[in-house]
């Protein structure tokens, strides 16, 4: 694979099923990326290495996964100038969620950390495809029919009820 | 002011005194840009033309803002193929923000929105200037000189706290 | 069956075990309807077709179910002069239904979206029913008829329990 | 006035400042309607009268606002025939609106409340509208020009938000 | 069994499970009681016959469980002057709970309704049997009895533990 | 002042304010009370002194009010066979009168406690009445006389409201 | 087992699943522990003892938890100068650990409890390592070691990660 | 002042107001404490320059304040083998400090903050100075004699509130 554009990183390999999405979604956009475990609680000198180089070694992106008091994202936003994209993970010792969404949006101002929805780790794989394409009008084309794939699923479960209730 | 690469909106003229934050971090960081109401709910066609349009006319990123059922950075987000940053405005509808954090935050696969803190339009600002410099070195500097000046203002305040003890 | 009189939209076919209710109910009731899967965020465009012309085409109330930040109801219900019911759903997505029903019900003034709880889309059909009833004493009659057949099977399950107790 | 079509009710005269606007936008609709006090829990024999013989004295639709645990809408919905909307008001004694809310909208299968959001009595007399009108094209053309009403506002505050920042 | 002391009410037959444990507890304290299905949405009148007659009847307490926007407690306490005792139900459309404990507990001025835990039944049969004990010392000792009992419980379960880790 | 019948007991000074209200209504019942700071957390041995001899002392009736994480109702709870009715009070150091909610209504099997919402310490003074009447018919008369008064005023502000209109 | 330096209790010995971690920890860590059942609600006289006596006993932290309206920890923690650290267990009757939460860590000033997050008892064994080694440079090395441990667990699946990557 | 034993950090000088009870309390107990500003966001190197030499420049305890997505506490504590007290500021972009108190109390195994309540320095400091007493039965019998105090202050407002309703 050519030198990565994205970095996903996730606080424990526990949070790999939820985070493998964003990786797929890389995949199907045809852009680099690189996947990790590093725990902002764990291995606070990782963090501090991955996330103060992470422009340097030529990452335009990082998508940063993690539950509970979930301080990977933010801690990374707060080391590095790249946009960040925090993804709450609704892990097991997390209340619903709520804590991990809380830690990750909540930032002070001056270090925002991009939130996506829970376990939407998905959603942060197409919003750094979108962040790579957006100075570039072929690539924003590219995002574009994807959205057109996802309407066909629609229009075709359309048809579908259609038919059946018809 | 030359061409806009970033496009501010919001739902209602009263989310102004929050959202104007983002123009002003925009304006320190020479980043052009145009603010305009547009209302999910009271002007559906001018948002549809908008989000339809903004890539077209050059925009690389836009920042919504609005509050209580906030649908405007979806919807926005829905219809463009660049990237949407959400700011959840605790408007007097609003349930302390509850609503509209998780009317934005909460989008379905398929279509993200980079969500920020509640009322946190500064960072909306911020993590625009942060896409826009992410394939550019000489930008990046830009934000990390920003930070400097954040961390700066922290060691002030602490030699302050500092002499006061000592 | 006749020209519908109800529309019933949902964001997507995984919301129609939810939604199926809805429709079974107009079915008691005799109130012609429709069904249709219409997402805010993956076809907006066939929504604001379907919302524009809702009235037009002879539909009275349109019913809409989304999950997560469900903007389907709050979109359609700006989009037409039509009364908007909007059911939340309890997607998978979700947290525990509390961002649907936020999404939902908390809309800005001059745009009402009439809610019910959540997943309750029975409870949708039977508020479509009463309000195309409303102005027809005799269709009211009906309903007041389903209200009582609710009331015989509490009144059975009472004459059960007081049997066994007695 | 003629012949009330919509009748307001709330649990106390201290909900009165908060559902005044119901009243206003029915003015405005030129829909005939009554405004009264009644408590679910101080004046329940009331509650039952009222509610029973509401369509009977031509009531097409009925709204309860109520704070804290708000019982009003869910007990005359049980009452009567007519579709019942639902306004959760933030009184004093309400922990931030929430139990308002929940108790107006979480009800169960067979009595739907049309919820609207917290203090949103405008939007209830909006919907009240709505309801009244859904039968009648001409009806909805006066909910149309309503919404374009407000439609025009968000276009002057754009217009003076651009001049502004030409 | 004598002239009831209590009466037991519930809102569906579907909230016997939960409610059972109050019965069982007031049989343990020899308390006569008598139990039923009554529903505030379904069976309005029977409530309000319920409520009206339930001191006339000779009963001292009522005991009423319900779930979601939960009217029932609160209903009867309105129209009896007995002590009654709501249970919150966690029913299946209840959101975790939340909206059957705010709707019960949560009560104006004038009407309270003694609120126990979610499904809590067991602890509204003691408090009950509390209420009923309070003016009488013998029957109060009985009370302290059964807390002995729990005390006992706990000791046994101690012992155990600490010859386990001895 | 007779042998008192209900002790009212508060964790601080500070919620007297509060508190105050529960006093007034058991002299509006003539019925003789007792009032006192008893703090779980900064009297402990006082709480227990309290709780262990009330009934012996004659009371019939606790009444218990706290903030924040709000222990004393239920330790007086666990420490006397009388029923004891909880008042959760908003207090500066509360999470919006959650806090105080939950530690007091949330009590396990074996020890209820009985809850009324938050700052509501006049209707715990009426539940403390309508506790000491229930076998009273006498007393439960004075019980409904004072919710008819309640139910006047809700009559005049109706007759008010509808001259108004009218 | 020499004298316990730390005593581990809980409400009941349905907690005892969740609370072992807390021993584990303690006995990796080579400090000696007790641990017993003991009810805020249950047993408030042993609980008394227990507190009142620890110090004197060597105890130098307690470690309790509970679950629901949670009062064990902050009880002992006001009967007690030792530090006292609590436990949110997501017990069956608890709404989704919020209550025992809110119960233990909302306590009033001049009563800390040293709270950690639902469920992690592991972690409140940790932090009783911490404080007893807080005046100890070599204890204070094994912490750092254990530390060193979970750290090098995050690199070994990093390592594995990669090499998947490849 | 002497060798610190305590030290009393924080996000930003606006947290200062709170933070200050923490060292008024250590003053109280003369425990020597140093107090400065480290940001986990904006100083990320100061905090971990402080974090990882506390222990070895003689510091027992380390309390840190922050508010809204507060990572200071557990990233602190991610890097010292010191006991870690955190104290969640309700700071003005807190969402009523529920985001606080989740980013502090949740953190995962391994690394425990013991967490106090919501703006609750004062709190922290006791438990420091607990903390530091805990090996020392002298130090011990001061936070005793401390906890009378407070006793003895409840003691008299019940003596003034006794002597008053007299």
């Amino acid at each position: 694979m050519s030198q990565p554009k994205v970095g996903i990183i996730m606080g424990s390999n526990s949070d790999l099923p939820v985070m493998q999405a964003a990786a797929d979604i890389l995949k199907h956009f045809e852009i680099p990326y690189e996947i990790d475990i590093v725990s902002a609680h764990r291995t606070p000198e990782k963090m501090f290495e991955y996330a103060k180089n992470a422009h340097l070694r030529g990452l335009q992106v990082i998508i940063a996964g993690a539950g509970g008091a979930a301080h990977l994202p933010g801690m990374v936003a707060s080391l590095t100038p790249l946009p960040v994209i925090g993804v709450p993970v609704k892990s097991s010792n997390s209340i619903d969620g709520w804590d991990s969404l809380l830690s990750i949006v909540q930032m002070p101002n001056g270090v925002p950390v991009a939130t996506v929805a829970v376990n939407a780790s998905q959603n942060a794989g197409i919003l750094a495809a979108q962040i790579i394409a957006s100075p570039n009008i072929d690539a924003l084309n590219k995002i574009s029919e994807y959205k057109n794939m996802l309407k066909e699923k629609v229009m075709t479960a359309s048809s579908e009820i259609l038919k059946k209730e018809g």
